[in-house]
């Protein structure tokens, strides 16, 4: 018979982000002279790097004649393009990754939805609380989670790993076992990281209970503490339990341009089967690469020139994110994160609620923020900025919400 | 347990094209010196037109400065674009399509194999045989299809509608009663095609059956007769039981740029449950929009100067349909397809089998075809020779060809 995925059904609500969109959007329609400050997706303001718009221009005038036109690309990205990632962002800083053990994509976020349909639909999900609310939600989709509270809005099937300030928003080895781990250093939303010797627990943690850890780096331009790690093969045994996936939009400014990749080593295994060659048959049936000139515009992130220009506007960011948490510690917010990721998490005052702290930043200072509690139910009480922002603007920001 | 997803591993060898292309790359490691033209991939050879590089240009232009730089898109299309489509392929035509109907995304392929993934695992899947592997891969890899018979290539649980000489490679209304039906006219790989009221009666069907046609009209802008449709939505009722699914790669030659459309009427249902929401929530949840800048360049396809250079792109690959088919007529080979499609389907001389024919042509001639048995247990004995070379491409592989 007819009918629609069951699954999907059980996702209460729309995604988070929409409902955030849709929430400014209604405010201005009916305030349509109040100014209004977006501090809430993670989307970036800075312009593309002249060295990548170099590329893209020079990419766009190959594809003009018939002799430098690429049509389709090679489905698991071009060799140019995973050579320069193997190389940069991996052997490097010491870590043993080949480029053909990297599948370029047009993103994180699909990758982060897409990843957990090669395993079982009977696997195990762990998740931190809270987290990025792809992890949970594909696996909604996947009927992989169970049923729903509404009041606690917990997942019966999912294992969740509260990260909570008396451990500093890490999270802690789960008491149930799984058999997804997913682990986001520096974490999103609470800009929170753990130490190289921490990941490693994890990974040997992974590695004895047969689990396997989808290690989201997206936010690893932002670190800038030493003893914190940009991959998780930095660790011993990683390449047998880990998959990393990557973005190009927080470190690049990709989120209008679209690429990422994920890192799936040639060994790691699912009870006997290789892993690599699933992933690899996805993208071959499921996707047909990412653009040509958008992979160009990804090698010039590597280029020397592109590697300073980058550095610039990471630090821009990333002054903007120490400026809104020292104000709101001024202004006598509990805050954390900031300083090796471009997000703010700050406790609601009075333990209001993430949304009604939302509506009042909204009415009142004209700011739109996240509400934790999009994030996962530890988040309640919680919200999250981000330094995505113009300087000029999360200075204002500030300015209003330090005089709300 | 950590398990793989058990519905992969039923799939038989890998992708029919990665095969395809790794015997002609093997072939050319075995022959060095041996010229081999390609006439086996559907990906085009003529270069992006003029009009559609100037946009390309101007919208690498915008973001290269923060007043009029492009985050994160729309997750369902920029409006300026599903306003484009919506009124020139559609309202152009007397379809009644809104804008907010059409979901813009990286291509027919994804949305061809994500489609699927609204639906039901329990529901019934109906397919033309021969056909792009995509519609069953995809359910295959969902659980969809039952077990596999390796020597007639038949999924238990696929319901086959072939595709056969005696009915001008147009497939029949199927004797058991599907859910899903996946239609491709014009089609790939027979370069065949319907009347309005020939598919009219599968409107009328799938009404009467409450099923839901994925109408895959990816090759539309090759349709040269009058009787033909362009797309399901001239068809009466066809909004409440059809899914239209669009590309830029062969009207326009996007196959290395990336962009492609899904229609999907608000008031299409399955079971009560409206279709439209489902789809705009895995867009929102696994997808983060097309590049800004490719979403201009698909804008200006639909430009006056667009629409007359992308007229003659069309001319020139049906210059070779014709060529391909005159040619191999001449040489006494049994061919259909070339007229409203980019496809010519032969049949292999002697009776031989797809794959020997694929041997003997890159062996004797040089020249990579595709096995019509790659597409579907009824494409055996067959064989896809495809328009997007270059005309002295062509030219020369039919000679090759008439001399072998």
């Amino acid at each position: 018979m007819l009918k629609a995925n069951q699954d999907y059904l059980k996702l209460p609500g729309s995604y988070l982000f929409s409902t955030v969109a849709r929430k400014q959007r209604e405010f201005q329609e009916k305030n349509p002279d109040r100014s209004v400050i977006r501090l809430s997706i993670g989307d970036v303001t800075q312009p593309i790097a002249p060295v990548i718009i170099d590329a893209l221009h020079r990419a766009v005038d190959e594809m003009a004649s018939a002799e430098s036109f690429h049509g389709y690309a090679p489905d698991l990205g071009y060799e140019f393009l995973r050579k320069a990632v193997s190389e940069n962002d991996y052997k490097a800083r010491g870590c043993d990754v080949e480029p053909d053990e990297v599948f370029i994509s047009d993103g994180a976020k699909g990758d982060c939805g897409n990843i957990q349909e090669i395993f079982d639909k009977d696997c195990r999900v762990a998740v931190c609380d809270p987290v990025y609310p792809v992890y949970v939600d594909t696996n909604v989709m996947a009927g992989r989670t169970g049923t729903y509270d509404e009041k606690s809005g917990v997942w019966s099937d999912v294992i969740y790993m509260p990260c909570l300030k008396e451990n500093n928003f890490a999270p802690q080895l789960p008491k149930e076992k799984p058999d997804l781990i997913y682990l986001c250093f520096p974490n999103n939303p609470t800009g929170a990281t753990v130490t190289k010797q921490q990941l490693q627990e994890w990974v040997d943690y992974a590695n004895r209970n047969k689990a396997i850890i989808i290690y989201d780096a997206a936010y690893e331009a932002y670190i800038s503490e030493d003893d914190v790690p940009h991959s998780i093969y930095e660790c011993e045994g990683a390449r047998n339990c880990a998959i990393e996936i990557h973005s190009f939009s927080k470190n690049a400014g990709f989120t209008g341009l679209r690429l990422g990749y994920t890192v799936i080593p040639k060994e790691l295994e699912a009870d006997g089967v290789k892993l690599h060659g699933l992933w690899a048959r996805r993208h071959g049936t499921k996707y047909n690469g990412a653009p040509y000139i958008i992979q160009r515009a990804g090698e010039a992130v590597y280029s020397p020139a592109g590697r300073k220009q980058l550095k610039a506007q990471v630090a821009y960011y990333m002054k903007n994110a120490a400026y809104i948490r020292e104000g709101l510690a001024q202004a006598g917010y509990k805050v954390s994160g900031g300083v090796n990721a471009p997000y703010i998490w700050l406790e609601t005052p009075d333990n209001m609620s993430s949304w009604d702290f939302f509506d009042l930043l909204l009415e009142k200072a004209g700011v739109v923020g996240t509400p934790g509690s999009g994030f996962g139910p530890s988040g309640e009480h919680y919200f999250r900025l981000t330094a995505f922002g113009s300087y000029e603007n999360t200075v204002a920001a500030i300015k209003r919400i330090k005089e709300m």
